[in-house]
């Protein structure tokens, strides 16, 4: 690997509940798309999950071996694992979600006995709550592009450019005011002088 | 559901170290208590868990399926496990934080064999360290209501509506020293024209 | 514990994609130290994860009961867990990183059944992917201080005092062109009162 300097920039949170019976993942993907609406892109396109908690009554996760990359291929075992009917807590999410819909998330839950299951998430319901901290980093880009390693489209993290904007609005109102309040001044000392 | 713009604001951060013997939950709360004391409540109170890592001694963790909700209400399970006397990693820790005390952490622990568990954190001990860093959000605050769909006290993430503050102390200082100092300088200039 | 204010700035995340075939730990440590030698250490010294998603095909991992504290010296049982040629998918990540190259990350990871193991994370290779955000903070270094408690160097978070910068590069001349518009409207204003 070559090793570059990281994209970064400062970090904006975005925090939400999801409701019993929601679907985890779709909300967690249209959540996503109206922040990125609302984000002007040349600002910022890149959003992770910082913390999710709560409860699933399924989920429906892809397995580890389900990778489709050529060195898997040959796999027959079944890929994606569905528990329906059952009771979880959710105890870890990661991911990211980029502007053009995609999701990557992978997600471990635990049961009744405590046992963890984990995966790539596919689906689930909410079962009381999901408490839900998404992050979004100014400057930066989430873009995925097709990597024939892999066989999927993978993330490519991008530092945008920003112009530095001189004047904002706030700053020429209050410039405005300094220079009005100088010339008053004048007009209040130079009688004196002639 | 209805999807609205989640509440969001810039992230700040707030990192420490748990020691031996330290009971891990009641101390996260008590320096989540210390954070929301120390932030202006107009400002911020909403606190998240950004990562943790550590070890614990024991552990006490509500099971999935001890959800008190109606759906749930027949169960005679056993709802909380307690694992005493063992040495558990800590792999994850999720969750939120709101300023009337209550949290809501869900947190998965590995044993002597890699094996993991998980649930709902209601008690354990720092073996040797736990290295947190929680986050807060400018601008968002974290209440609880409750919901009777679920019988818990649900997260209510809720945009503040801040006052934007025009003039500061500091800039006041520097526009002040700005102006007299273009002020002297006419009076330095000015003999020269009459 | 006694409990004191925690440290605390603003976050910043950094945010890229390991490759196929790439050394997670080693990965990851380099783009820590490459972060931390672009960020100026009077300002920020402190790196931890935000999130982390993709996939291994092997890991190792310390165990829980690895522990080289006083307690556990006796324990004669196997302390690290390697496993080779398998597929897992990155379930969680947690940690941080300081300055002196030293790291400290948990991890879960779940194999073609969906069950989970854990650890402290010693070793693991891409598979697919690895998509990882971390966090720097603002004002806050990590340092690491030998503990006897534990026989480790535990993290020590520490707020660094920064100065404030009256004037920045742009404040600069902002004010110089407030103070040469001033000046212009001096010499259009004075001619009609003479």
């Amino acid at each position: 690997m070559t090793i570059l300097v990281p994209p970064s920039g400062n970090v904006k949170a975005h925090a939400f509940r999801l409701q019993p019976g929601d679907s985890i993942k779709e909300n967690l993907c249209d959540i996503a798309q109206i922040v990125f609406a609302r984000t002007p892109p040349e600002e910022c396109s890149s959003l992770f999950v910082m913390t999710a908690v709560g409860s699933l009554k399924d989920a429906t996760l892809r397995l580890a071996n389900a990778s489709k990359s050529k060195e898997d291929i040959k796999s027959s075992k079944n890929e994606v694992k569905r528990w329906e009917n059952q009771r979880f807590e959710i105890v870890s999410l990661v991911g990211t979600f980029s502007k053009d819909g995609s999701c990557h998330l992978h997600m471990s839950i635990s049961d009744d006995e405590g046992n963890t299951f984990g995966g790539h998430l596919m689906a689930g319901t909410v079962f009381t709550t999901c408490e839900v901290v998404l992050g979004s980093i100014h400057g930066v880009n989430f873009q995925r592009q097709f990597d024939e390693r892999t066989g999927y489209k993978e993330l490519l993290p991008q530092q945008i450019l920003l112009e530095e904007k001189w004047f904002k609005g706030s700053s020429i109102i209050k410039a405005g005011m300094l220079m009005m309040l100088g010339y008053s001044l004048h007009h209040i000392s130079l009688p004196r002088r002639s």
